[in-house]
């Protein structure tokens, strides 16, 4: 009976997946990009220098050399908004994951401060790496041979017991990757809790660091916003005040590959970082710091911005939830998060379908991220993790590719219970 | 008779040295700066992109992420620049030297293609430094703990029998900096002979690198232009295509902090460059590349421009030259360049004077480049180069600080002379 059903389950969905590739759809929502009309907001910031007097700023020309910490006022802002003090900030160019490549670029070479030697001359390098994860992250790892620990997410951030175990007693453990609000791609905030025992770490190494990437720090769907714990401050009260480098940037919420990124830190790691920046560069470029700053004005104002932000991307994060439910609802053969903020939703198949229904999508024109990006080397254990970046397509393009989506989950999945290959967890 | 003469010469001096120090001026003349003046013949490309559409090129859109090896238009404008072709250049961020800085950081962190390993790992790297030479070459080698070898520059380029001899012996020699055009601070061109000496080394190390730093491309100071031959193509004519790094940057073209820069090779190590850059980046700004091109539109039009920054900075250099020639001309204890472009005077003292000498005038309020500064490890082995940046000052200025200059070169020399510690070449 049951097998009955499921062929004619298949038979149903195949003609619909084939009536969908007929169409020859192109649609992307492979990376989290703003959409046109999110840029269009910050269009008035590329208005607001014009005159000679308006590119100086406290008495410094921001066209000209100099300024290697970045100008004043872009600190400032940038201190506000993660909550450190002004000299514990560097702004830099128009991409944090630059300057996040750059600290571990200047660990290889250099070493980190309290640490014996540069990372480069180490028989091993390993970071922990909570997974699903960003897949920038784990690419420049790999691209360093960093060896990669996957460690497990929970509903509150990371596997703490893992994280604190391995870090206190391996001594090649050297960092770990962090996205503590609203995280790529499972849009989890971590909890006071996950903040102060990452603060209260032990670690082996003296040079051990965390990658804190608050890239969606101001970046949510609704008026209920995800907070977390500063973690300087609770770095500062363990007794930790080195062991933490922040990121972030407005990458997303000016343009972005235009906008200004920054890096916080105790100001010792700020010093150390500063002296080594010196022989690479003269200075960011401050005039797009100082847009930024005219143009973003204060924490409430960005904000303000990030509402309108919100405006235009929350109805894409309901029209993806809302064919998810309506397709993949109560079936139990998928499972996915419903974000507060950030730029992903987190669709979870059945084990094993995940490569299967990103192939499949693919070739009816529909472009994610490759299944498995989201770990480690690519690999996805379970293959059942798939991102969804539903931030650029127009809201119709989206919803038609998530029905393709779900055409192919459900496919895939139905094809595998038939092979008995997979169970459904109802089947369960 | 001759002490006698001196004496009164030195009581002359230093009244008119205590009058200057009197004054509590304040100039600097240490850096290859440009003036207020020359940043205004670019104050129209920052008017250039309004609207939205402006910001697209090429259908895409530069205000969003993408297109990490730079805008096709920045590309090709650069390579008629460099004389390559469009697949050899990568357009970066605001600063040359962040390139420079980074390809090496690559070699020590990833190496070079050709080579055995990463330069991370071995136990010498050597460079070669023509010096007196750029500060800031040297002072990334001294950060990377590179051992700088110095080479004697000549009339012509940089001693090329020692070049020669070094680099085809020395395997652990990965490296060398050259300035080919107008050269830091020497104002020296290189001739077709250097160029192609250079093309055609044989080094022992397969992953030697030449580091061409083509920083004054266009920095002619009048209508009689020095030209070099193109390396590139020498290179490839010699069977070396991969040996060459060429940079420039459009910082004293444009703006000095918020220009655009770019690096040119072989296909081979441009391709081998962006499979690392991807790890590092997303993107680099493409709307100040895009910006660049609409405002710099061709290498004609550059030109133009660059006549117009000539009209403001010649003069400049005029009254430098006038200032030495009238103060310490025929006295034979001072020797100068007169270049034709480029941003520097490089001035000569007896032997053993120069660091007194920049010592005096920073006292009188006359900040120069630290003496020794244009040689590796800031060691002048004769001290007495002395680099004069005269972009920068208001000419009145300028003529003031570089009599002050004069009066303490004088001053010095006399007084060594009284010594005995020295000797000018007339009384040799």
């Amino acid at each position: 009976m049951e097998q009955m059903a499921l062929k004619q389950t298949i038979e149903q969905l195949q003609k619909r997946y084939d009536e969908f590739k007929n169409q020859k759809l192109n649609l992307d929502m492979s990376r989290g990009k703003p959409c046109p009309e999110q840029l269009k907001l910050s269009m008035d910031m590329l208005k607001i220098l014009n005159k000679e007097e308006d590119y100086i700023c406290d008495g410094i020309d921001t066209r000209n050399y100099g300024v290697l910490e970045g100008i004043k006022p872009a600190r400032k802002l940038f201190a506000e908004l993660l909550e450190v003090s002004e000299n514990e900030v560097i702004v830099g160019g128009n991409s944090s994951l630059n300057m996040m490549h750059d600290a571990i670029a200047r660990a290889f070479i250099f070493g980190v401060p309290g640490g014996k030697a540069p990372w480069g001359v180490l028989p091993k390098v390993r970071f922990l790496c909570p997974s699903p994860g960003y897949d920038r992250h784990f690419a420049i790892c790999e691209a360093f041979g960093i060896e990669m620990i996957p460690v497990e997410m929970k509903q509150d951030g990371p596997d703490m017991d893992e994280i604190e175990r391995i870090v206190s007693s391996d001594e090649s453990v050297k960092g770990i990757w962090c996205v503590p609000k609203y995280s790529n791609p499972d849009g989890i905030s971590y909890s006071d809790d996950v903040v102060r025992r990452f603060a209260n770490l032990k670690p082996k190494a003296p040079d051990f660091r965390i990658f804190w990437d608050n890239a969606y720090v101001v970046h949510h769907l609704s008026d209920e916003h995800d907070e977390i714990l500063n973690i300087l401050e609770e770095c500062k009260k363990a007794g930790n005040p080195d062991m933490v480098y922040i990121f972030a940037s407005t990458s997303k919420i000016t343009f972005p590959g235009a906008g200004i990124a920054a890096m916080a830190a105790s100001e010792t790691n700020i010093k150390y970082t500063l002296q080594k920046m010196a022989v690479q560069t003269i200075c960011p470029d401050k005039t797009n710091q100082l847009r930024h700053v005219r143009f973003l004005k204060s924490v409430e104002n960005i904000n303000e911005l990030m509402k309108k932000h919100a405006a235009i991307i929350a109805p894409k994060f309901a029209a993806v939830l809302e064919t998810l439910e309506r397709e993949l609802g109560g079936k139990e053969i998928a499972w996915w998060n419903k974000p507060r903020g950030g730029y992903f939703i987190s669709l979870y198949t059945l084990d094993g379908c995940a490569k299967e229904v990103v192939a499949m999508a693919a070739e009816a024109g529909v472009k994610l991220t490759n299944a498995g990006a989201t770990y480690p080397y690519g690999r996805d254990p379970r293959d059942r993790n798939i991102r969804i970046a539903p931030t650029y397509p127009a809201i119709e393009d989206l919803k038609k590719a998530i029905e393709i989506l779900c055409v192919c989950v459900q496919l895939v999945s139905a094809k595998k219970m038939l092979s008995g290959e997979v169970l459904s967890r109802k089947v369960v």
